[in-house]
């Protein structure tokens, strides 16, 4: 006989790849523990899969391919979805939300895209939507943003938060190979897949920073919101002059509240970047993600840790998993408000940041005060200029102090058509430096 | 008329020093964001002093010297306690959660002396007792610990947690002063207190790995079970020899889950230790904190930022805020459970560490042969050594494999009285070797 108060919770898993498998491993293996933690024990009610045969290794009266029917069972508690991609991962979290279903989610893609909907049927169904494991992997970010700093107010926060792009960038600077290169040694290894679209073009991270602005600034941020550039530009050229300058180069997700005069926005962009190498980010390596914090009252703070694969991912889960079990057993819901704040997102334009160039010039009198002149001309205010010279050409390398992103772009535009310059062989936007 | 819905929630704070005067200016600037967050506004009902003629720019209406009518006044709902130490913190935190107040508390010394009473205490009276701010001060550490791993095994967690220890290393490492000089310089810069004891004989960090180690483990760890040495008996050659060998001497306060035949226990203690200059705590400098921890599922994860000073320390006690006020208007509470893992906590002796030993010895044959039978016969397993002669004398540089601490000090004790060893010049332990 089972009394009510031992009920088991039931959890409906939706996806059964590497993550899944991973997050159902986990679930039999610390049973014991989660029955401590949550206060009854958790059991999987059903997994839901499109290919049953691609499984042998699960339990087979668990398997389902009606991921619809699964999510609404009458006895089914919670809902991990784990299939990734916006359909048919959107129409199901909706449809458990609304048969009052706690649902933990690992969809960067989807929460970037329609957090505001899935966030506002939560809250009216009484119901929790976590997913920690969407950003940064097994990293605790999303809940530490949430809550522990809930009584202090953020300015930044800075992110490697996609380790295909942060091996790549990694290994130019180690072995100086160019980015095609590196690519296909990433591929070769399993860092990169085989369309390596999302990762290089900086989709993936554009998610992520989506996200964490959301969570950081209380504010709507949707991926579409996001400046996005990736790393397929990036030169061994690029890499080699941040290399001279005390420099590295990280793919950044970059969140920053940004004041004004009519009161504060949000700019939310992803970039390669040129970062000095005594930053915490700048020793960040390979496949490892890593997330800064600029918090008022807290000050610098960095969270570090793997970013991908299906373990870390399934640790994210579980702890997620833990908490909305226990939510529904208190009758409460652990969700702090979202877009109270609801600021103005900043167009890259308008964004300030700072600007490396380098430019081959004729060695020849009065080419440094022309070209400085162009950046007068944009009010943009350089911060260091190297000059060397070599034959009767010479190489500047300039950092700018910071300037609206558009002030920039329209001067390296006007630079490429100055006579006196031969060519712009690199330019990197810069952050971090003082 | 106010109607009982946005009735204020009433906070009593005891204490205002340093973190106190940082927590009032918090919840007054950060007001507007704190009744979005919590959903109603907070305010404070008073403040406990012992001399109210020492906080002129405080509204004298708040302070009283009676701190125990403040903690149990019917109006009051949350009470904030910054005092520190052990009395009279401990009864004014049990009266106020007797009276059903939920509790925050920044003090370390106390939650590991008493934790396994005030937790009780707490469950008992069904209210929250949050501290986040006890350990690595503005660091999101403990919840990510509790909540955001709850659904995975902790194996490791190693941390530098004491800010003024941490800066007398750092220099030293930097200067090659010796202990007592780099003690004088941070005494002189406000790192370090007139009496510096609680500090570098590493109490404080022995109170923070007991909090730590219990909440790891779900185990009561008290400071008392916690082995502990400082860092006065560091030497100018110990860091150099650290150096050599491509390591850096930190104060680390080390919990481990140990396996071993008849189940696994606990191992808890901080001293300094030489570890690699590639272990991401290696480069931790100055007066910052960080918490390295190792999980089966999640792996390895980072935790860095500011562990003390009012601001920092005030952000988590903010956090900590919203967390119980939310906690409070729910009607549940957020504690999870705490001990029930219960695990034995295992005596340094039969706790596996590694040790670095550089000794003088006579330059001639059979030295190395004799003192490397001198580590067999104790069983201790020898990883490297490095022989350096010089004249007549040689030095011998050896790390150990790991080996039970009693069987590594006997070995020490057994070498100091050997005739051909002239003198053992630096003895620690080593962690984070692979």
């Amino acid at each position: 006989m089972t009394s009510p108060q031992s009920r088991p919770l039931k959890v409906a898993l939706l996806g059964c790849g590497t993550v899944g498998s991973a997050v159902l491993r986990l679930i039999g293996e610390q049973a014991h523990d989660l029955t401590a933690r949550v206060g009854r024990p958790v059991e999987v009610a059903g997994i839901a899969v499109r290919r049953p045969d691609h499984h042998p290794d699960v339990p087979q009266h668990l398997l389902t391919t009606d991921a619809q029917t699964l999510v609404t069972r009458e006895d089914v508690d919670l809902v991990v979805e784990v299939i990734g991609g916006i359909e048919p991962a959107r129409t199901l979290i909706l449809a458990a939300l609304e048969s009052g279903k706690s649902v933990v989610s690992a969809n960067k893609a989807l929460l970037a895209d329609d957090g505001p909907l899935l966030h506002a049927t939560a809250a009216k169904c009484g119901v929790d939507l976590y997913y920690e494991a969407a950003v940064a992997g097994a990293i605790p970010l999303l809940r530490p943003l949430r809550e522990s700093l809930a009584g202090d107010q953020l300015r930044r926060v800075v992110g490697i938060v996609n380790g295909t792009t942060n091996y790549i960038l990694s290994r130019m600077a180690e072995t100086g190979a160019g980015f095609a290169e590196a690519l296909a040694e990433a591929t070769e290894l399993g860092y990169a897949e085989a369309d390596p679209t999302a990762d290089v073009d900086g989709f993936d991270a554009a998610a992520k920073a989506a996200i964490l602005a959301s969570l950081a600034f209380h504010t709507p941020v949707s991926a579409a919101d996001v400046y996005r550039e990736g790393i397929s530009a990036v030169s061994a050229t690029d890499v080699a002059r941040a290399a001279e300058i005390g420099c590295t180069v990280k793919l950044l997700a970059i969140c920053e509240r940004v004041g004004n005069g009519d009161g504060d926005s949000v700019a939310v962009r992803v970039h390669p970047a040129m970062i000095p190498t005594s930053h915490p980010l700048a020793s960040v390596g390979g496949a490892f993600n890593a997330v800064f914090v600029e918090a008022e009252a807290a000050g610098q703070l960095m969270f570090y840790g793997q970013g991908a694969g299906g373990e870390p991912t399934a640790s994210a889960v579980l702890g997620d998993l833990v908490a909305v079990a226990r939510n529904r057993l208190a009758g409460a819901s652990g969700q702090g408000p979202t877009g109270y704040a609801n600021l103005a997102v900043r167009p890259i334009a308008d964004t300030p940041t700072r600007y490396h160039v380098s430019l081959d010039v004729a060695d020849k009198p009065g080419v440094l005060a022309t070209v400085a002149q162009e950046f007068a001309r944009h009010e943009v205010s350089i911060a260091t200029v190297r000059q060397n010279g070599h034959g009767d050409a010479a190489t500047l390398v300039i950092v700018t102090h910071s300037a609206p992103d558009s002030a920039l772009s329209a001067t390296i535009s006007a630079l490429r058509d100055m006579p006196a310059v031969r060519g712009v062989t690199s330019v990197l936007r810069v952050e971090g430096l003082s």
